[in-house]
């Protein structure tokens, strides 16, 4: 019954970071490590390939950085079958600092860009198949792309790039069920040699059920966070693609210690998840950079004023 | 491009009520009663019609007993065109506190049983019909039903039944849209004379996704809780469906207030929501009472113990 080719991505310190300055601890992380062994889960993303001539260590956590060493740390003493992903914005890798696969931790380099720089990803990309990794091409903001462009795009990639994957990023937490729909029918029309996969976010409470739409129309890399962890309103919960996943080998049980033991109290601290201006930025297919400003400042509840900022003011 | 003939039905004080023996006072249902009003909402449900010589108002709040002198002093002084839905269940009503449709405050009754129970909620249903009501049968946890039991409930209140809709109800937060596709599919391909509903539960982060599911098989009547409010994880949050129709009288702004207001203070108070155990006995496709009494109790966070307490044990 269970699709053997669906492979899932756990990306909680990465996406996660996006809130903290990237800055868990060690001991944090390697928790997280151990859940997702025990748990069989496919990938893990443990942050970002960004170069430390534009990125002042002093200023970012280590998972802005992913230098090996930190790496291997956390893979230290624990028996596993837990790949390991990095992230790479375009222009702000060092293509140095990325060594030849079978010298790295590493397994799969993810590219992440919007459509204008879809040729900068395909470079990138290219260079780090060369190297040795697993690789995708991840399309972020893709539910304000016009058709044109994202078909031209679509294209070039089937033809031009390297990558296993090409994932559909829903950065906004825009899609419902039918435009998820949509995008995965066309990427597979166009995009035949690659597997393809979606990474969505939870504005509208609809992470999850988009990443099942997309598995219902053969998308095969799904992305997930612990408890839904990660930037303004988080992802796709890991613990519910596990119960709704049918592959045997996944176990949801060693989820539910993690959140139990490390999430609640984390959530304690940082705040992510179903909060109404990330919910108005969703449904008007917004960035939540003003939503997530709002929520610094002593006016955060304020939604109305916040509604009427986003709306009101646009002349032709 | 929207559809006239959907009508949102609010049933926060209803369902909420679940979860607080359904206490609100008469400040705060105003307060909800003025803002469905303001946003134009079509239905309020504002609570049960049960027996007091079944249940004792010194236990219950009176919105388990909605007389219509209480119901009156929320419309009072209100200038409004939001319907007032009260819910009756099988069994737990004194039929002589049903006055004729003309006498009440009250615009529509809806029955909710089981699908064993459906006779009693049909002849309910028709008297309630009788009486000059608009009427619903609502039948709860259909997840778990078998395929024949359900043709045959169907068909009778196609038959038999002068409700003028018939919801399907996800009282477990157990479905998936691929199955809410087929139970939406199957209701429309039997009961052609009514109109089909959806009431869905938020275990799973679904009930919103559900709703839409729900809608593009052409169910009319949705449900829709302000925040979610409701018993255990809540329900589908009337402010995304207020985002995602399309109808332009639909107002979310007075919605946004009401949260911003109320809600977010009632939730520190009352706990409603995505909560891990809710979340477990969404995916295992069981009644969240287990897991509200965890809840209740020093061990609520101890989720893998409670999984394990749910999957173990049974045998043939």
């Amino acid at each position: 019954m269970f699709r053997e080719k669906i492979k899932v991505l756990d990306c909680t310190i990465r996406d996660g970071g996006l809130i903290n300055n990237h800055d868990f601890d060690h001991r944090f992380v390697k928790a997280v490590y151990r859940a997702l062994s025990e748990a069989k889960i496919d990938y893990m993303e443990i942050g970002y390939k960004n170069s430390k001539k534009m990125f002042s260590p002093k200023e970012f956590g280590i998972w802005k950085f992913c230098d090996d060493e930190d790496i291997k740390r956390v893979m230290d003493g624990i028996d596993s079958q837990l790949k390991i992903s990095v992230m790479c914005d375009v222009d702000r890798v060092d293509m140095d600092d990325i060594k030849p696969r079978k010298e790295s931790p590493v397994t799969m380099i993810r590219t992440a860009c919007y459509v204008k720089d879809v040729d900068k990803a395909i470079y990138m990309t290219n260079q780090f198949a060369d190297k040795g990794y697993e690789t995708s091409v991840n399309i972020m903001s893709i539910a304000g792309v016009l058709d044109n462009e994202l078909t031209e795009c679509f294209e070039q990639l089937e033809k031009e790039c390297k990558a296993q994957v090409v994932y559909i990023v829903d950065s906004n937490g825009s899609l419902y069920q039918e435009t998820t729909e949509f995008l995965i029918k066309k990427a597979k029309g166009i995009i035949k040699s690659k597997e393809i996969g979606i990474h969505a976010h939870n504005n509208q409470q609809l992470a999850f059920s988009n990443t099942i739409e997309a598995i219902i129309h053969d998308a095969n890399f799904v992305d997930g966070t612990v408890y839904g962890l990660g930037r303004a309103a988080g992802n796709c919960p890991l613990e519910l693609l596990l119960g709704f996943l049918k592959n045997p080998k996944y176990d949801i049980r060693p989820v539910l210690d993690l959140i139990s033991k490390e999430f609640i109290p984390l959530r304690e601290k940082i705040e992510w998840g179903y909060i109404i201006p990330y919910a108005i930025t969703g449904i008007l297919d917004l960035h939540p950079r003003a939503a997530m400003a709002l929520r610094k400042g002593d006016q955060k509840e304020n939604y109305r004023e916040f509604y009427e900022s986003l709306i009101g003011g646009d002349e032709e």
